[in-house]
């Protein structure tokens, strides 16, 4: 794909008064939802250019290849945008199960019960005081 | 459900500099992502209390039930939250069919294709020009 063709998708998205856009990664396979990221407009570049998902981390204040150290990364199968363009969807590939640095399959691993308490409801795959999680 | 119970999960939520908190929605049956919303604390109090979706909606500038003129309703099912608390995931009952006020099933209709051009990828049930949408 030319960058040109990028710069196309790149004019519609409308990113907020920080330059994010936040971004809901679905596995391409299951349709779980395994995170809700946020991308600027070099994360969603490198993100199209590479096949693999680009993050801009608030907690690390940079651009990250997801699993780049962990090897974790998300293959990208397909990328949508919402009626206001200013959400994105991708579906992709875990690699290594674990989208979430807590070692659960997804971040959002946590349920509210009936009873108001909360509840595990996803799958812990790894224990991160035991593996890099990053 | 007490109003006690509510107030320990929604310590736990981590709202941003506005107040709100992103939420995805998904259909609780087929896994499609509907949208994405935002709900600030009363927002996710009359969720919890009602078991229906209602959001901050930003364009209005205020709260809202999601269908509340259209009839197009979320009857939410379950209620997750993320590692980091700040992002919520909601799995609902779509009431009519079309979460999206474009007459989508889903919000992310639209799909960026390999050649870099945009693709509608999701159902069209009605069109907003004829039905009222919101």
């Amino acid at each position: 794909m030319g960058e040109k063709s990028y710069e196309t998708f790149l004019s519609l998205v409308r990113f907020n008064e920080s330059g994010l856009v936040p971004v809901i990664v679905q596995d391409c396979e299951t349709g779980e939802v395994l995170t809700l990221a946020y991308m600027n407009k070099d994360a969603i570049m490198q993100t199209l250019k590479s096949g693999k998902a680009w993050y801009w981390r608030r907690s690390h204040g940079r651009l990250m290849m997801k699993g780049e150290r962990s090897g974790r990364v998300q293959i990208v199968k397909e990328v949508r945008f919402d009626c206001d363009a200013d959400a994105l969807l991708i579906k992709v590939e875990q690699v290594g199960g674990a989208a979430c640095h807590e070692g659960y399959r997804s971040c959002f691993f946590r349920r509210l019960r009936e009873d108001g308490t909360i509840e595990v409801c996803s799958e812990r795959l790894f224990d991160p005081k035991e593996v890099y999680s990053g």
